[in-house]
């Protein structure tokens, strides 16, 4: 037997597996914790068939300690698996061989009953049920951390930019405080979808017809013995499969907001943002002087890989019959990478945010010095009383052409303009240049935002 | 002005639009019905501030009223729109210029203080609460015809396939229960979806400065005035826009498991359903005999475009900064699509299930004629026993192929075989044989999802 | 008749068709023409049957008459395709109906030995070659411009920027070098697919039974009177509109990489291009300063969803039997709206290229200013040498740290160093940070470039 | 060092990566295999500088036989790589390390002037040509089959099936020689890809600098020591990558369409085609008599999972500035996933093709028996000339209605019918029932697509 560290444990290990990837949840997601849940799922069927009268309890028990210490070799069984098209033909030949050699007549308890799908549904179910667990509580704690960010920025002032131009005046809080709400959307989304993963029980067209008319009280033993939910047979209907995808994605989405503003914010040129140095991370092979922010980067390659299999996962959705004709097939890579790739972003995201330095002082000049051209809104709105809102428009957009052309300060500008003057005096003209009327409305937003938090079922 | 029945209110329709498509759901979704949610929003932000005493009551109300009759050319505005890249600037331009006709100084009320993506992503909204108040309305409505449909048929004995061959005895009624269950999983997807719809009000960077500190109060009145639920600003955080169309694909998906089984059992050589004839639908161009399954084949021509937009839905989640450089842009489209796809499924669905033809004597036959290989199964469990599972299999399959090679009937090949004969007497034999335990095992388990099902937490 | 302003004529047009679109592919892809463009394979269907004497001359000659003067609504067309699935059933019987006004006898050779699918794949043929002859003409004239420019930019200096960081130096010219790789890429790519665009004619399951023998001379009389290529039946053999579909998507995407480059250059921090202003252009509805990329957002939104739809495309590809149950319907809406938004992409990159503005100084500033720390990778090469790779990297990367912490200027901590001045003299050091050799390289590349593409065959 | 059959050497190995897979393939796309060619790579850089005299012929000797030798583990190089974000920077680290060992200055020419991006982007080019190599000759190989299947049932009649239902004769031949015009296709086009497979080469930003003015002459050179073809710096201008994704797309569907013939006509109730048996393939783990078309249903499943990949590609086409932020390391696994995918597919296609069994009597008699209503078309035309397209069709689809009420055979009913009599005698209406027309005709279109196949050209 291999040991633990062996490569077929990761199937996302390897040579590019970390490129996003999570390596605690490889350890739940990766080969051998497949193999392992398809014999917990055998172990189960069989101590649930004697919970409920349906197989003696010295064979269930024999069949359940056989399949718990059982550790197939992952690549052994990929192969063996070809002539069938799928893992359990094997898995189940091999196990029942193993509990023959104690006890005969045991083995004719092992998958009795079941069809393929049974098990590898389940095993699946179990694989992702463990897997979303852990990245639960790790976007737990990236929201924790979200939140104490907020707070603390709420008043940080800062340019928000739009189409990739300078904008108004915001606080860093209050886009964290979105990156937050995308947070806590995708968690919300994922955990429902972790609580309909079900254990799959049916037989070979869905009828259980083999525990007849024990089956209702078959399947919650079963789940019971797996640690999932029960449910009627869902061989063919593939909701827990899309809603467990799309909320993956979505996930990922929402750490890729995040690394997103990080990236453009850390360009050097704005130089607001930066992925704490670490040392060796980040380093390019040709630029010494590089501080690339990886973890941002990594973040954004799982977005972009995640809408394909999201898509995937959906094509495959459509199950003709009592099983598909390679739909079935179809799901398990997807689903997996998903589970990866959603894990990375979330490891990835936590560290990034553990790291982040914000330039605070950088922030409030930018606003301030050249930038002060994005208070033209304010000035535009109190124009637009007396001006009316197009012709106030267009004088304060001729104003911003003439900064732009000319260099003049954009305050000056518009006190040299007597369209402007004739309406407001210094102190109104000045008003409308205060950051102040920003900050408050922004740390105002983070604080509504903070405290609906903190009430349990807005969450 | 155009009239009502002007192509460009349906997007949609036109030469293809219908194929598939929801003629009633174009309505609220076409170019006309998005063009009078965008001007329902401006109505709604003036009323709104009125109501905070942001804005003169009397301003609010000329604004309302002026948004209220306005009826812009789609075709117009979409034009306009090039130059600015969103079809808010020319609205709000025109607005402002038609309430100036009647008020001059309330025209300074339009769109004051808000952003263009304030007005479409509330006007979206707006659209998707409509479209999928109607599409759950229409789901409800299949799911009650399943319910129906699955009741009638618990115990309509037919053959269960997988991977395209016969497998072992169902019920056409459990059969219904799946694409049941898919149904209200997607309905139950799309209501959480929906509840989530909210307006988008936070002007230029999303602080809402110009309305400052009375945001906390605007924003629920805003809501109150376009008939949504209220939220603090979101317009970079798309999680709606993500489970929107995720729900929608979902649904999709849902509506083409039974399109698929429709079509695989509709074809001649199996005939156990029929999408009703109805004159002149399902015709050939070129083979006046053919009755083609139409609404099942659209249905199926739908389920293959929404991951693709479902996919584009989840790449444009990621907004930087304060608006996206296309992200945004790239999300109404595809939206759009997905309403009218899903809409278009469901309308189908429902149209087919209305119509469907279930010939039980086929289904029947089938089981219990030349397919009676299908209980091999049964044998093969029996004789597991006796035999050890692997054996038992070998001798079972060794009888199929025997059955396939010489056409000698599958019970006669298994009742001259004395492996089988020296462990089953022929009553032990014939009960392998029984359809019955597959029909109560069936309809057993179509009861207990119907029981569930009644149950209003569990739907 | 509607007049020929009609929306139903621009499918794309509307509300948000323009976002991205291109009004001169409308034209030639909207709803009239791909109506036309049946009506033409119809009349050219009787022309050439009666060229190899299938068909009485005369009534040929009325059939292709009256099919070339009729206008069929496309909404009309559209509800009555809803019976049958597709629009060819209507339209056949409505022409045969014309036909038989004049000449009752003459209508039955409408749409004779023909099915649905021979009509509409060649319309869409004919539709697709004259979009893709226009987007390539429209794609020269693209690559033309950027021969131009990278000529005209082929030594300015500008920071080269990788993960989001400046890098070392390069010239504008190379970049715009690689834009024009993109474009003749994609150019070549389409310009293959379309030379496979040809008719499709087999009948209802693509024997061409009806013209047995005389199909082999059929094919090509049919391929002249539209203008397509000739080709064997291909209904079930979808690899053209694959082609299609992916070369459309790739276009795109080269389009997008410029659009994207003018993005990131443009941000005010960098300012080193500009989409040229335009009155009225790139405008906010609420910030009256702003000058947005407008041309290059909508660009990268067709990026965004292009490739959901060349997924579809692709998805759609697999046609089983001799006609599929969905497959086939879920071609025509991704392939007209992949033609759409690569022709607005290729429009709207056209014009930014035109109204692009580069600002040489802010480009050269970047390199010689503070960003000489980008020069790092010479000085490292340089020490490679005496310190080996490992070091030198070591010892230059605590430079770039030191110049990031203190703000001194990145050479005068290197001169400052004695493990740097006991390898490099003060000459050698000055050469490491000599753009010269940066620029001759690049333009070195840019030369090379430019004269392998004035030999036709590379292009 | 691990022995040569580890799993690490098989990303795509381990548990599922055989369904469907091709191990041949891994052994050239796997991690191993990557890291060899990114050691080739480096080793190639070295002897080009050499040979254009920029490097010590010794040192760069030197180079070529440590990387030539070197093994490094994927798993440890992954690692490794998380901290950087991509692997060639501790690959280019420990391969200097072991030149170092033997020559410390030679050490200093290890991967000089080069970034990560040179290595990784013409490693993948080195897998990508050997994998795509290897499918091409298996395409070529399924091509023969496909013809000569072609030739052989050129005449055999079968009936076609249009929208899932039966529809008019064809021949087996025919449907064949769809399956070949879409496999050579794809293969040209796979081809056309594979000539533009290209090195990498032009350091940080991709101008070559360290290497000026010497570029010209050491890209050919670095070509010939990878047996890659020549470009100019490639880096930001991902056509090669969206080519070759594109390219394998075709292919997998190309072959699924194959795969979903076998599937729908081997199903019991047609049981035209089977995938041969071999003892113990396409079993079932829970039913004994089943045969499983299982080599068809993982090449479904593979079509379902390209498309995905090929959007992400797509996605991932739009690479930023001189490096992209996320977009280039996407590429890696799906360009990775779709060699692997079309190399399975491609193989399971020829195990299915060389098992396939037709059974001609059971296509004959669809026709000839009950099926005789597909001959409805050619009575129609017969009709429509004296009675005119819309009667004839309204008789024939009256007659067909009755067969299906009453089950009187097609051509009795038609008998009876004055409608018809009026217009054809018992010899007319029987040479509309003649299957010969139909086979000749589809004999003649296999004819001549293998004429023109044998003129290279046309291929």
């Amino acid at each position: 037997m291999r040991p633990s560290s062996s490569p077929s444990e990761r199937p996302y290990g390897g040579l590019l597996g970390h490129l996003p990837g999570d390596p605690s949840l490889d350890e739940v997601v990766g080969d051998r914790a497949l193999v392992a849940a398809m014999l917990r799922a055998e172990g189960a069927l069989a101590t649930a068939q004697a919970e409920v009268g349906l197989a003696p309890v010295a064979a269930a028990r024999l069949v359940a300690r056989v399949a718990a210490k059982a550790a197939y070799d992952p690549d052994e069984l990929g192969a063996a698996a070809a002539a069938s098209g799928n893992p359990v033909v094997p898995l189940a030949a091999w196990l029942a061989r193993d509990v023959a050699e104690q006890d005969e007549a045991a083995a004719g308890w092992v998958h009795r009953g079941a069809t393929s799908q049974d098990i590898l549904d389940t095993a699946l179910m179990i694989v992702a049920a463990e897997a979303t667990g852990r990245l639960l509580a790790r976007l737990d704690h990236c929201s924790d951390a979200l939140a104490r960010l907020a707070r603390r920025h709420a008043s940080t002032l800062m340019a928000g930019r739009t189409l990739g131009q300078v904008a108004a005046p915001t606080t860093f809080g209050l886009k964290v405080t979105g990156w937050l709400a995308g947070v806590d959307a995708a968690s919300r989304r994922l955990r429902d979808s972790r609580a309909r993963l079900a254990v799959q029980l049916g037989g070979p067209v869905g009828t259980g017809a083999a525990w007849s008319p024990s089956l209702p009280d078959l399947l919650p033993a079963f789940a019971r013995a797996t640690g999932l939910a029960s449910a009627v047979p869902w061989h063919t209907e593939r909701s827990r499969m899309v809603e467990l995808a799309t909320s993956l994605g979505q996930a990922v989405a929402a750490c890729a907001k995040i690394a997103t503003d990080v990236i453009v914010l850390s360009q050097n040129e704005i130089g607001e943002l930066r992925e704490g140095a670490e040392l060796g991370r980040g380093g390019s092979s040709a630029m010494p002087h590089k501080q690339n922010p990886v973890g941002s980067v990594l973040v954004r390659a799982a977005a972009l890989r995640a809408p394909g299999l999201v898509a995937t996962v959906l094509s495959a959705a459509v199950h003709e019959g009592e099983r598909a004709t390679g739909a079935w097939h179809a799901e398990w890579s997807p689903l997996r990478e998903l589970l990866h790739l959603a894990g990375g972003a979330g490891a990835l995201i936590a560290d990034v945010l553990e790291r982040l330095e914000v330039d605070e002082p950088n922030m409030a000049d930018r606003v301030t010095g050249a930038g002060s051209v994005m208070f033209a809104e304010s000035v535009s709105r109190a124009l637009s009383g007396p001006l009316g809102r197009a012709e106030a428009q267009q004088v304060v957009a001729a104003a911003a052409r003439s900064t732009r052309r000319t260099g003049t300060p954009f305050r000056d500008v518009l006190a040299a303009d007597p369209r402007v003057t004739a309406h407001l005096d210094a102190a109104a003209l000045e008003s409308c240049f205060d950051p102040g009327v920003h900050v408050r409305a922004a740390a105002d937003l983070v604080a509504l935002t903070l405290s609906r938090r903190d009430t349990p079922e807005d969450r």
